[in-house]
């Protein structure tokens, strides 16, 4: 960690972005809002509503809490900052699932520098599930109370649970290099979204398997996994904050194994 | 519903199967009971321990309660009943999604007399959602409070979100029937277990599709699903309460077109 952060403060800034949007997203999560639906201006559907409802809330705070830090956002894109240090924000990840009722979208919040994410957090705000990555932090807060993540130590892919979103993952190339993988574990499921990288730092999974990401994506997962004693890279090893192929592993083992198959695509 | 029923009784009892259920799997789920899984006799994994458990929970509920009930759980098996209802169990439907930690697992708790079933309950107890159909009330209770079910008008094919839990569905005639219709709707995601039919009662998705089923797996969701105005049959358009193949649709008209193609496997 830099000397010169302090880690408790934007720890807790992170946190307060996530509360302000959860709060400006979930009165559109299962048609809340249906009924005003209609009268919303120029079409937009309730999802891209929230998405830039929270957006812009987050935006808020930094612009009064955090005014010489960039931010890179999914739905506002880039605002120059002078500190060093860019917020990097998706309001909605999984906006397929939010659109089907699913809890297992999130608010994706992470602090970054030229080297990549420090902090990062993956909020499900429906369930009340945080989990919180960096500055010395690595913890879920949710329905369970208050937990330390910590990943598995599970070293072979035969005895793996393995994530991604869709079956088919990428480009037909992207998908037949995640299949020659999914071939290997014990378990392969699909769905989750960014929950996904939520459950690997938790210790319930053990490998997440992406591609075609934004850094917006990737980067708040990046630091959760990191903190919690995991890895992220890209298909051939290395640095995935800047988005496209990303695979997620709960140590440098089994992320190695993994490897093997995916550097060949 | 019949008039010899007392349903709010019947509704009732259901609740406390449920709560009973909850209290008896949460400490196994997510590794909590981890540290003293290496205790546990005959080497049960966490899941089966805690499906044994929550089931024993319900039985020994329904021993006091209602003793001239029959049973049908997914763990014991069934004990004969004289007051021509029973009791159909499942303590953990989604086992793999469990075992990953996802919060799509949930406990199914069905009252069937020989014609199907009449109530049904969907349980999410990490969550703390709770879908319940049947005897007048069509209802979930959780993190939003308590909501009015009812399905979606949605009656094109390619307006609809269709969901299934494994992207192999059952055989591979059957799977390639699920990806005939699949081929028609607007999205398909997969992995939500039981879950998914609580979003189609809830008006979140059109349709789901499955195969391969135990009565216990399709009851609770039939009764939820009928409760809310949807419907559900197997792949011909009869009954599905005794498993097998499933077609839970929104509506009469989008399950029409659904089974338009379902009906030729």
């Amino acid at each position: 960690m830099r000397k010169d952060l302090n880690g408790t403060e934007l720890l807790d800034i992170a946190s307060r972005l996530a509360d302000a949007a959860g709060q400006a997203i979930l009165p559109y999560f299962r048609g809340d809002a249906l009924s005003t639906s209609n009268k919303l201006e120029g079409g937009f559907d309730p999802v891209t509503v929230a998405d830039r409802a929270a957006e812009r809330a987050m935006r808020d705070v930094l612009d009064e809490l955090r005014p010489d830090d960039g931010i890179l956002g999914e739905e506002y894109g880039t605002k120059a900052g002078t500190s060093g240090l860019t917020w990097v924000l998706d309001p909605i990840d999984g906006t397929r699932g939010f659109i089907s009722g699913t809890p297992t979208w999130g608010t994706l919040i992470a602090v970054s520098d030229d080297k990549g994410p420090m902090m990062g957090v993956i909020d499900q705000p429906y369930i009340g599930e945080r989990f919180i990555g960096g500055f010395g932090t690595a913890r879920v807060d949710g329905p369970h109370g208050s937990r330390d993540l910590g990943t598995k130590t599970t070293t072979a892919l035969r005895d793996a649970i393995l994530f991604t979103t869709f079956p088919e993952v990428g480009s037909q190339e992207e998908r037949s290099g995640f299949e020659t993988v999914a071939e290997q574990v014990k378990l392969t499921r699909f769905g989750m979204d960014c929950y996904a990288y939520g459950l690997l730092a938790a210790g319930q999974v053990d490998l997440v398997i992406e591609a075609g990401l934004q850094p917006y994506d990737i980067q708040a997962p990046i630091a959760v996994i990191e903190a919690a004693g995991g890895i992220v890279t890209d298909w051939q090893g290395g640095p995935a904050h800047n988005g496209g192929r990303c695979l997620a592993a709960a140590n440098t083992t089994l992320h190695a194994e993994a490897l093997k198959f995916l550097s060949r695509v």
